[in-house]
């Protein structure tokens, strides 16, 4: 038995290779997420879509579990929603998971925490070219997790941000800021409330700078209160940056199984 | 000061994103890694070059650490060739490692051990598409372990290869045969003096539908003792396989650190 037809709100949790898109955001030429998912739902919804994003990865990013927020009129369920999207979607994109929620639910103003990783090997590498930073670091993972404790608490991270990015002021607080090895590749764990433009590319290229010159904490906790751009590194190539998970009050971590398969 | 140009022999470790290649094997209409390879070393050296690998990989097949012997007449060093292959080749091929060996030395000939490696994961994924294979396993670790113990030890291996594939004889000696799980990936490690055309591909397909069905060890020593193609699964798809390293004589394993972008 078909259900009625009734404008809906699902939160869908999404996965991509950033590779070949332009980023996240809607953009009228190029290849975008959003645009993508927008394209599928218009072809399962009559009328209007509207697709919110939790955070907007920029071009190159990739996501183990961006947060949508979508509306549209349709009279399918969530766990047909998403196999129809993910029927319709090409393979780079796919939706990990898809729930109905309340019409107030907004996958961007809701969000109370938000998880990237970033991942840095040493070697060129030809199965890591669109996935790893090549980068040689000369420090420990002791000395990176010292330099990078700086970051923890809440900041003014004008330092760490690209200009015009601020339009919810620099203020963000840190959770969660820790690196680890496996083999000789390395990971980067940040987690706050909420992230400025290029924040972790820049906190990733800085920290590292810092815990390989010796200057660790003391050189983080400095460039952080200059609110100076020029006090950080140039940014971590975007290939290297995750958008892990996205945390809402009351439902908890999304999407619930993180990815693995680069993990 | 330039060295004499001499013929020389070289051993290389070769890294691979099978994505794009019509497999290893030189072929006169399809992009090979040998003939990317050979292509390369010609812009290098005077006169006829000649390239040997360790195993040839099928389509879709990945290598963190394909072998390769390689003879020609240069002036080079190994290093500098190393850095010059680099330079000239695409990047989903990379030299991780060169030394220049002995004339005698042949990559397939003296290998004495081939290590593989299979990747499984139960989700869709953008990221993974092209680097595992999505199935859900209704099995264990240890039921899998298990079943694959049948293999361990020399066998006939008609069982698990392509027709006309054995122009060295069915017999295989397998020396590991071991799967493993982080978080819900599931990684196969198997290693061998040698292995027929599509044999791991075939054993990872036929040992998750023993450990399945609980029919176990047992069902694999009756397929192996069949030596009847039909008593094993449909292969498993080439691009969750890697070629990881290759055993030589005095030498050890090559490469001597194996990659571990997706380890």
């Amino acid at each position: 038995v078909a259900a009625e037809r009734r404008p809906a709100t699902f939160r869908l949790a999404v996965e991509y290779d950033g590779t070949d898109f332009h980023g996240w955001q809607v953009q009228s030429r190029h290849r975008t997420v959003q645009g993508d998912l927008e394209h599928a739902l218009r072809r399962l919804a009559e009328g209007p879509v509207r697709v919110t994003g939790a955070g907007r990865t920029d071009a190159g990013c990739h996501a183990a579990g961006q947060v949508a927020s979508v509306k549209l009129v349709t009279r399918l369920a969530a766990e047909r929603l998403q196999r129809a999207l993910n029927a319709i979607l090409p393979p780079d994109v796919r939706v990990l998971e898809a729930a109905e929620v309340g019409p107030d639910f907004h996958a961007r103003f809701d969000a109370s925490r938000r998880a990237y990783r970033y991942l840095v090997h040493p070697a060129p590498t030809a199965l890591g070219r669109r996935y790893v930073w090549v980068r040689t670091v000369r420090a420990t993972v002791a000395a990176l997790n010292d330099a990078s404790r700086a970051v923890l608490g809440e900041h003014d991270f004008t330092t760490f941000s690209k200009k015009g990015s601020d339009n919810g002021g620099p203020r963000c607080r840190v959770t969660r800021a820790r690196w680890r090895r496996r083999r000789s590749r390395l990971s980067f764990d940040i987690e706050a409330d909420r992230f400025l433009y290029t924040m972790v590319r820049r906190i990733v290229s800085t920290v590292i700078d810092a815990a390989e010159r010796g200057t660790g904490a003391r050189a983080i906790r400095a460039a952080l209160a200059s609110a100076d751009r020029r006090a950080a590194a140039p940014p971590a190539p975007a290939h290297g940056l995750y958008l892990m998970r996205v945390r809402y009050p009351r439902v908890g971590w999304v999407p619930k199984e993180p990815l693995d398969v680069f993990a």
